[in-house]
């Protein structure tokens, strides 16, 4: 019997077609750049860092782009209504601390990067090279966002039949 | 001659299947729910909102839901890092204001409202019914963000042949 039209393809569905698909495409392809701070760094350094990069989060390094924690614009606006002036406190105080931040490799695909933001709720996630998996030690080398999910969206979407 | 497996269905390609079917998936179904301050509010309370809402992103509303403007994250932030004190600042005076919103409809397919998201660089748009076309009268409905469009992606992707 043929398929019927606008469904099956070689047995398959569209959404098959689709998960597959996103499952070649690799996070180390399509990742931004990494914005890091150094963990001495103040909230205060922060918040101009995120102005001047126009980014909503950053990765906290340890000596050697080592990543320490991340830190988000929520986490900042915390500080910056609460009592402590930002200029005195410590991003490694407010930060999501190692091993508690979700993390890719650029190795994963596309796919599995998008679920773990839905599913920890994040908005973005930190690239990393794995120096030592024992212990944690991961280098960061770029970003996984929300917006690098929506730009591979449109991307994905541009193409059609006119 | 047979299509060639992986690429071609029924003349299409994969990348013209998806585009085809974000175009057929509208606003409506997959917008999330609309979260509102009174232009009469204070920065203050919008930081609040954010918070207690869990949102990135407010539309600011006059009397009847009707949209005064939005404001984001990054707009109470360089709020609370100034002089200012962020109780006694209204957010009509930070808001992105009417007519400069970028909207949506729910009639709007979900590529087109993607492809504002990156076109715009930001992170939400409102979801309006529009009451009045020529006094830029809206009502707010919803939310589209990155957020909507990863949890799409994440969908649409989840279906596969184990």
């Amino acid at each position: 019997a043929r398929p019927r039209v606008g469904y099956f393809y070689a047995g398959k569905k569209t959404s098959e077609i689709f998960g597959e698909q996103l499952r070649k495409m690799l996070v180390k392809d399509h990742k931004a750049v990494p914005v890091v701070i150094s963990e001495n760094a103040t909230v205060y350094d922060a918040i101009v860092a995120m102005f001047v990069e126009d980014v909503g989060n950053l990765s906290v390094v340890k000596d050697h782009g080592i990543l320490a924690g991340v830190i988000s614009r929520k986490d900042l606006l915390k500080v910056a209504i609460g009592k402590q002036e930002t200029q005195s406190v410590p991003v490694s105080l407010v930060m999501t601390r190692m091993p508690n931040v979700i993390t890719v490799t650029g190795e994963d695909n596309v796919y599995n990067a998008a679920r773990k933001l839905v599913e920890n709720a994040v908005d973005s996630l930190p690239v990393v090279k794995v120096l030592d998996a024992e212990r944690k030690q991961y280098e960061v080398i770029g970003r996984f966002t929300k917006t690098t999910v929506t730009k591979i969206f449109v991307e994905l979407g541009s193409n059609r039949e006119i």
